[in-house]
Parts: structure tokens; sequence; C-alpha cells
């Protein structure tokens, strides 16, 4: 099952809703009780979500082309990010095999959906790319042992986990240059476990103006999923909807020689083996200031 | 004006809500529109509250005894935090003074309110004190002028950004370690910069059973309020109610000799000139898991 937030342009202004992908048609699944995709994995889970769809598949649907899609989960409690995830790509910035994960927080303002543009800030020209695989918690829970992880997972998604080099060098805490607004991606949509299958082999690539400039498999994350997620509720409460960004691999523009950075008219695309491909074109981000 | 949030005990069950403090009565100030004091700031500013204050002058009030508090705002959007921002503290863990901020998340729920026990985790002896002040803002905005930055901020509190510090040095980001359930403190209350005057004259107390193990005074900062504004406001966009932790004084356990962590029984207090007395217990954490 492919689940996706929207907005669909109305005759009484716009509505932002979330849905199931059947062909190109979408089958939305809003009820009264749970608005967003967030608070329908809250009440019932990938299952009541499932057979909601199959209720509703004699609906007319709304064409995919015609809405906005917004990340999978626009609004979640938590985006926690691992750094240095891919053995090559520890090793293309230098830095040792970690022995824990390397955990940082994105804010969800710092991400659009499929399609819009993500923004170079005005601060900055080191604008970098990096394609990742984002798993959605289903089932939240605190302290869950590595075996009974999987059984948390809502699903998984491509996401852009955009980075503004100089910004996130500012200290030794990342947060500022993966924070900027509107500066990653996530999407198009989110895939549920039983079509994804086993996630150690699939392929994730970054395309950057149809260049492949990142590839590697899923069994390359120097800590699993599981692993994630044991480690991660030891010192948080995890709930559903929360997002993990699993680490970028190699190839990133930071290290390449010379450097590359996004700029106005690229389009970087993130490209996971039965996820779909993320695309989203890069522009300035012209607003200077807002009170 | 003091604002605070609490729980009041009621025939019906519990209700959280928030107020003013009188002497030591309590003004409820919720409505039905903003039942919540970020609402509250979002929707009136400080100025709406103090009129609702005088409107309600004459209400019977509650006994502050009588309320739990929790922390002013309880669900901040953004909890930001600094660290290495007094210049003794930064060298008493031997780092250079730092050119740019550095800047990490807590979420909400790894912070109590007034009173409540904060809770040392059954994963590490390494619980440590952190004595700070805690700016809350009122208006939000994108790229905040530093001299307009003061008109942003709604008001001031105590906190105790508590740390685990072998989860914190895990790897370079700090996340792990700063983020464990109940782990900190916020309060007793929010107050108003009228009421605060000069920030920089004020003085921060840390004290672990009456012992003073912190002192400093808040010219001691590294980077100004101003500039933790206007830098922050930079790479995300601030709204009413973020919170901006501004870092803590030298003298934590991590650096005695020999070191001395948090333990049950121990009982350690925030005191900020005009801010009031934040003061907590540390309990064990007995939650082992939670599905």
């Amino acid at each position: 099952m492919k689940l996706l937030s929207y907005i669909e342009p109305g005759t009484h202004g716009k509505k932002a809703s979330y849905g199931a992908l059947d062909g190109d048609r979408l089958v939305d699944l809003a009820t009264h009780e749970a608005p967003t995709l967030r608070m329908a994995l809250a009440a019932e889970g990938v299952e009541g979500l499932r057979q909601r769809l199959e209720a509703r598949s004699q609906d007319a649907g709304i064409p995919l082309a015609g809405v906005q899609l917004l990340p999978p989960i626009p609004q979640p409690e938590k985006i926690l990010c691992i750094g240095l995830n891919y053995y090559l790509h520890a090793q293309e910035v230098n830095m040792a095999v970690p022995s824990n994960p390397s955990v940082f927080v994105r804010y969800p303002n710092s991400f659009v959906g499929q399609g819009a543009a993500v923004l170079r800030p005005p601060e900055s020209e080191q604008f970098d790319y990096e394609a990742e695989m984002a798993v959605v918690i289903g089932r939240g829970g605190r302290r869950i042992p590595e075996e009974q992880a999987m059984q948390h997972v809502a699903g998984y998604s491509c996401m852009a986990e955009n980075s503004v080099r100089d910004w996130q060098r500012h200290s030794a805490q990342a947060t500022p240059g993966k924070n900027f607004f509107h500066s990653g991606a996530i999407g198009p949509w989110l895939v549920t476990p039983e079509e994804v299958g086993d996630v150690s082999r699939l392929e994730i690539i970054g395309r950057l103006n149809q260049e492949v400039v990142q590839r590697d498999t899923l069994d390359q994350l120097i800590f699993s999923i599981p692993r994630l997620i044991a480690y991660l509720s030891t010192f948080t409460k995890l709930v559903p909807g929360d997002v993990i960004a699993t680490g970028t691999p190699a190839g990133v523009g930071l290290s390449r020689k010379p450097q590359r950075w996004l700029r106005p008219g690229d389009v970087f695309e993130v490209e996971i083996t039965g996820l779909g491909v993320l695309r989203n074109p890069v522009a300035d981000d012209n607003i200077s200031q807002e009170h």
C-alpha cells in the first residue's frame, strides 16, 4: 500500500488530506476522527487504513496529477536523522566507522514534498544533496527490543536530506545546517512493509540532473533499522508518524573534486527500489525576513 | 507578570490550563479559543494576557499550593539549546571559545515542571545537572535582526538542562544524552520582560542539595540573547512558545574532581534573579519498556 498526504485545490480553497494510491488514482482515506495520516496511524495503524482503502475502493478517486503532494507525514513529532551510516560515506568524509549512531534533529518545516522546489538560502553556496531512506514509525514505544523493532514500522519513503555544509560545520552540532527552511524533501509516498519486502536488498540512488551521483544498497547501513529503532527508543519515546532518516551513501557534493553545490535550475532525485522517485528542483530562497 | 501552566486536580479528572500569579494566588487565563499558553502567546501576545489578567483580577483564583506546575510552555514547537555559552564553562570542559553557537535540540518530553522528579535512566550513572536560563519567544519570525530581537521575547524561565554525559558523547551529536525522558525541568514560571529588566545583570545559581555548585552572571554569555535569536532565526522560523536554552555556567558534575553525578535523593535547584527557584528531586526511571 502506498500512502500519501496531499493538498487538493478545491472550489472552497485548498484542503489538506491523505489517501492511498491505486494506479494513478488517489483514494482519499481521511475521516473526521483522523484528519491526518499521522493521526490515522496512531488510531488505527496500517491495518485500519488497509480496511478503509478496501471499503472505499469503489470511490471515484482523484487523479494523482491534480494534487500537490506533501511529505507523507507533514507534521511528525520527531524527525531523527542518522549521520555517517554507510561505510563508504564515512570513508569519503574521513570519519571513523562510528561505534554509536550519530543522531541529529530536523524540524518538519525544513522539508517539502514531491515536486516542490528545495531552497538554497542566501546565506550559503554550500547547499549539498543527500539521498536517504526514511523509516516511518507506525506503533510507538520505549526501549523497543531490536528483535521486535520491525513490527513498529509503518513504512518507508525517499528523502533528500539536503544540508548547508558550512552551517552544518559552524560547531560540532549539525542542527543549523540541517534545518534551513524547505531545504530537504520527503516523498513521493510512504510504502508499507509488505510491499517493500527485505529492506537490505533495496538499492538507493541519488541523481543530479540525470547523472547518478550516489548509489549503494541498504545492506551497507552501519546501523541497521532495527538497531536504530532500539537505540533511539532508549532515550526517547517513539510515537506513530515519527521519521527516522537512515543516513546517506557516498557521493555527496562535499566530497567531489571539485566540490559540487546545488544551484537554482538543478534537479535532484532520490530513487529507492519499490519506493518510487522523489524529484525536486532547486531554487533560491527569496524570503528575506518574516515577522 | 508571571505566567505558568498547571494541572488542577478537579472533580471530573485533571484539567491542564494556564494562568498568571498574583501573590500565591493563581488567576486562570485560559479561554475556549486559546486553551494553552502557547496558543495565547500566538493569538494575543503578552499584552493580551495582561489585559485578561486585569479583567479577571477579581476572580477568586486558585491557591498555588493546590496545583501541579508544568513547564510554562508544556508543548513548544521547538526547544533549541545552546552548548558552551559561558566563558568559564567552555574552559572547564577544555573547549575553545566557539565562533558560532553550538545548537542542539531537546524534545518537550525530556522536561518536567516545578517539583516533579527528574529521572536518571537505568542506562547510565552519568546523570549531570546544568542550570540555565530559558528564553521563550512571544512573536515569531525569520531572519530577525539583532537590534529588534528583544521585541520577540515573551519572557524568561529557569531550566535544569540535565544531561546524560556518556550518551551525550556517543558521537559528536549531543541529541541522545539530551533527550532522556523527564531528565530536565523548566519553571517554575515564565517572567515577562518588563519585570525582569536588564537581563545581563541577572545572576544564575545551581544548587545541589543546598550547596552552590554553579554561579555566574548573564553578562558572561558568549552569545547574547539578541545574537542567538538572530542566528537561530536565520535557519529556522521561530514561532510563539519556542524555547531557547542559553547554556550552562561552569561547575557541572562532569568537571568536578571527583566527578559528581546526580542520584536518587538529590535535589537540584536553579535560581535566577527575579525568576524564582526551580527545584526538582532526582529519582530513578523505573519504566523499562512501553509498547
